[in-house]
């Protein structure tokens, strides 16, 4: 049987003009996360079934890549599901590892803990162009800290990040669950309709409110409680600061201290900033993930549709595995869409390296190339990048190659050192 | 349901304290593999169970974690056995990816190819103390080069790279495919048998030519040609040139060049050499893997039992994917070995940036908070790393972990700016 040379549908190959390109987002994202004291840490890409499939990932669990039982547990005489059949999958985000480990380990780790992470992740999702089944997540979390301090340095971290990399003039959107079923409670919706309203609300900046007004109602939703919802939008765009006008319109609906904690997150980020960005409450802000519990952020910038960077808080999650209670909050930098924006500009890896080659005649004999070799040893030592290769016989061709490859000094031994 | 706080069997969360460790050898073998112009790629950690069943991996074919079929295509009902359920796994090596990915890329890709590929692999191996189910490799391979420049440029990659880590005194065994085959050809063995015969003789360190000689009769080969082959590792042990008398003895069992090719690898490597190592012809040296075929190499050191790299050539195996015979040699070193060694000799990675923790009191105004934050920014900005954290209420405790994490300096801030 012919062996198959293209990699399995939906992941890639990575060439290494783009492996230049990630090598060095990565490196600047490390650098600059570990100078907010994230400390670098792993988990295994391989999870057990039974925490990926516990409802933390929304539609995420739909999509998880199994791994079959091995030796004696693989029993498929007695299957009667994909389920008797699986003891691991692998993980579809670093958010459910992280609070495993996290669970795990505590009591090693430092309080709060500042983890940084970066790995990959697998969704089996319908293949499309730039959408791939193994991207790189880069996420970074404070677990045990329950005030607002982790969103201030979560969000100075990530946009200054993005700030070394030469991105600027950017968008972070900032919203709260606890005031998005605020809002949705004071309507008059029903609790248990709260993520289907979120549903049609997240649409709000491709429909516009009368396409949201429109849906709602569609949907089943009463003519008033739809009006009551929509009037506070357009009461926010209207009022001079739409989360003192919300704080005041929700009053007991919204828990004390919330739209203060909002507040105060944007004026930190504000004030501290020396990236160009801009922070703004987005009240039509929604995230799909349904372990989130308070803030909600993402990043939108001009030069990609979507958002760039997204997270939030879970207070929840750890306590699935400890059964107590465990602050936690983190923001995640779509990895992937950052390469992809920087290959579409064009963008050149700053390099200090000198690339030379070495071309050496073929037959040269062993003293010989004793001495080419030695020579290239120096040139590394010295910090430079050399090649040793053969020379081809299209000497001229072999060389307009290597150029494309960015070596920019080339040095021929022939084997007579005589013609050298 | 409770959620699982253990990573599955035979995986591992890591944590700060190795991550600090793996980070830094990653970056010293990246920056010195690149020096000798090898270029880093990526594949898929998914390869086709095709591939992966192929015959290529040996033994450890027997160890993939399967990936299970998806959607309409997972079929129990009409399943048979686990492989008709299954469309993928987890690689368990980086050298049939990289043969793949070569043979799918090479026409973007310049000739010869020098890939560094780092990642992680997976084998089902019974778990065992330091030994584990996912581990990283880092592979360096040259391939279209058919010369032994690409033997002399790997191993002086490889050692140059374990010298900059701090290792010294390590030993570079070397051998051949062809020279094995032509020393058991030559003692009369059946070509049939030869597997057999090389795996007994891999045991010739722990039970010396005396326990190989029985074994070997045990196993039914014949009492000559049994002598025939032990005579000739004696009369290697007796001569000045090891080399020169098995080519000597061989005669026409062997291909003409062998041998020469051999020295020349070593002259090279020993007459170039910056770090303090030795590289020795060794006919016993076998290695596993059943796609070796010519030049074997593996590095032992006296801190660690087993190998700690190797490698070899492996002439036949893209060609299985494209039809068309390319040369390729390639020398992986056992990461999570190096960082065993590390970790156990108490390695402190070299560091320059200071750790500074800034403690804030709790219930501090928002407009004295964006103060610490921003002066948090400047000392970030100036290369150090800053932790901002919460003041708990025992402070000195605090400091104390604190100080367990490499905090150096503190600043505590009150909610009152006089007490600073």
């Amino acid at each position: 049987m012919a062996l198959v040379k293209k990699p399995v549908t939906g992941m890639k190959d990575i060439l290494p003009a783009e492996m230049q390109i990630r090598d060095y987002v990565m490196n600047v994202i490390k650098e600059n996360y570990r100078k907010f004291g994230f400390t670098p840490i792993e988990t295994p890409c391989v999870e057990h079934i039974e925490n990926l499939c516990s409802k933390q990932g929304g539609e995420n669990e739909k999509l998880i890549f199994k791994i079959m039982k091995r030796g004696e547990k693989f029993n498929l005489a007695n299957a009667s599901s994909e389920m008797d059949l699986a003891d691991g999958g692998l993980r579809y985000d670093l958010t459910l590892p992280l609070s495993r480990y996290y669970a795990n380990n505590a009591a090693n780790l430092p309080s709060p803990f500042k983890a940084l992470q970066i790995g990959s992740v697998w969704r089996a999702d319908r293949p499309q162009k730039g959408r791939f089944r193994q991207f790189v997540q880069c996420d970074i979390d404070i677990l045990g800290e329950p005030t607002n301090l982790a969103e201030i340095e979560l969000i100075l971290a990530t946009t200054t990040t993005l700030g070394k990399l030469g991105f600027k003039g950017f968008k972070v959107r900032i919203n709260e669950r606890r005031i998005l079923k605020a809002m949705a409670a004071y309507s008059g919706f029903d609790e248990a309709q709260f993520d289907l309203v979120f549903i049609i609300l997240d649409k709000m900046d491709k429909i516009g409110i009368e396409g949201v007004s429109e849906e709602l109602v569609a949907n089943g939703f009463t003519k008033e409680a739809t009006e009551r919802y929509l009037a506070l939008f357009t009461g926010m765009q209207e009022a001079k600061d739409p989360v003192a006008y919300l704080a005041d319109k929700l009053g007991d609906y919204l828990e004390s201290g919330v739209t203060e904690s909002l507040s105060e997150i944007m004026d930190s980020v504000r004030g501290t900033v020396d990236t160009d960005f801009e922070i703004v409450f987005d009240p039509t802000l929604v995230r799909g993930m349904s372990y989130y519990t308070g803030t909600i952020f993402e990043i939108e910038m001009a030069e990609f549709g979507s958002s760039v960077a997204g997270g939030g808080r879970y207070d929840e999650m750890i306590g699935k595995f400890t059964g107590q209670k465990t602050p936690a909050c983190g923001f995640s930098i779509g990895f992937e869409r950052i390469v992809t924006i920087l290959l579409d500009q064009g963008f050149v890896v700053p390099g200090s390296q000198k690339k030379i080659a070495y071309l050496v005649e073929k037959g040269m004999p062993s003293d010989r190339l004793c001495e080419v070799i030695k020579e290239a040893q120096q040139e590394r030592a010295a910090g430079n990048q050399v090649l040793v290769v053969r020379m081809n016989k299209n000497k001229k061709f072999q060389k307009e190659q290597l150029e494309k490859d960015g070596y920019e000094e080339f040095k021929d031994f022939y084997k007579e050192a005589l013609k050298y």
